[in-house]
């Protein structure tokens, strides 16, 4: 296509595809995120729409060098204490390995989790998508940053990188404004790391299709709704299983 | 791929061309969308990500027919608030052609949007994607919705539909409300209206992409930025050319 965004010799991923097979990816290998990966997703992520077309989403870029370490540093200290109170709260420092020796969901997310905190503030890339608001808050303004923090993970996916939504900067949120100058009218929506990931995408797995769809009024479950032949499925939230 | 959603025959579209050529539809055909198609958007709606995985999202479908009707009504209501009072804001009711007599991008976008608004309520579908709260609303609760209303919106073109992301609700919420029976904990995030496009898909325009990002620190403009060779751009907000 003439329009498409320029390629890296990359093997394409249908859009479909890559819609069911982006996940999160908190493990990266050493490789450093180039200029042109960095255009690529951002140039895919202001794509996205926002309310009126007012593209008043912004992206704050840590790349892994002198300039951003005080802020990684903070981020880092954020991490550690968003997952501190989770492990806690959802139980995650009582997993423990199943008889046969294998790690359960549970003790595998624990793992990849404090391997992704203990290794934040070294992450390939860190982006802080932000939105300028333009009008006091509303519980939909989200409807102006969040497509486009999508379409930045769908593109990351798209040429071999992966990254993952969080909201690491919410504990150390007052700190990180002022040493980042974020005016006071700008909503910091998220932390997202990047990389290359190890290990590999795969099928996004989620509760059954017919506990997220309703027909003409709440809680109506229609007929049709149907999951793909061969959808495997997990539950909601944290994993439960020791 | 054994992973991917089932295909209708269509050429797919690259993961990349797709995040690069989704804009807003808002000129439907008379086609229905049939179950399988509001299944394949459905689905990958739903493999977008939220806080702690939590899957919080649900989408209310309101199809063309009776039961949903008093909604669509109320909806099309809305839209014409909405849209009654940004023609006046923006002034798109002073646009007129140009001397050669072809319309400016302005009067373009105002009979589109007119066009829209008068036929909201005839929409081939409409769906309302809404997040059950777990706690108290928080400015960045977005995150764990409009990923999943941007999957929708992607998988819509990639399997020939379009789509358009608004919030032609606000006005008539509270009624919506009552008349759908959606919970007060629940956010209502957006309308969205869905079709088989009348025209066709195309680049997405926006600003070039070094309004967008900043490197360390706000508003520090990176060298490295640069948009794809060919890239065209538009400005932020409602046209101003008349």
């Amino acid at each position: 296509m003439d329009h498409a965004l320029p390629h890296s010799g990359h093997q394409e991923i249908g859009l479909l595809d890559g819609l069911a097979t982006t996940r999160a990816i908190r493990r990266y290998t050493d490789a450093e995120v180039t200029d042109e990966q960095l255009n690529q997703v951002l140039f895919a992520a202001s794509r996205a729409p926002s309310g009126s077309n007012r593209q008043l989403f912004r992206f704050i870029v840590l790349r892994d060098d002198d300039a951003s370490k005080p802020a990684r540093e903070l981020l880092a200290q954020g991490a550690r204490k968003i997952w501190g109170a989770k492990k806690t709260a959802d139980k995650y420092d009582r997993t423990s390995s199943t008889e046969s020796g294998a790690l359960s969901p549970k003790a595998r997310m624990a793992a990849t989790m404090e391997h992704y905190v203990d290794n934040f503030a070294a992450a390939p890339v860190i982006i802080l998508p932000c939105l300028i608001r333009h009008r006091d808050p509303t519980p939909t303004e989200g409807a102006s940053v969040y497509p486009a923090v999508q379409n930045l993970l769908l593109a990351a996916r798209a040429i071999g990188l992966g990254g993952a939504l969080t909201s690491m900067h919410l504990p150390v949120e007052a700190e990180l404004r002022e040493l980042l100058g974020i005016p006071d009218e700008v909503l910091l929506a998220a932390t997202m790391t990047l990389g290359q990931p190890q290990g590999s995408h795969g099928p996004v797995r989620r509760q059954p299709l017919s506990h997220f769809v309703f027909e003409s009024t709440w809680g109506a479950q229609p007929a049709w709704v149907e999951d793909p032949p061969g959808t495997t499925f997990t539950q909601a939230g944290p994993p439960t299983t020791n």
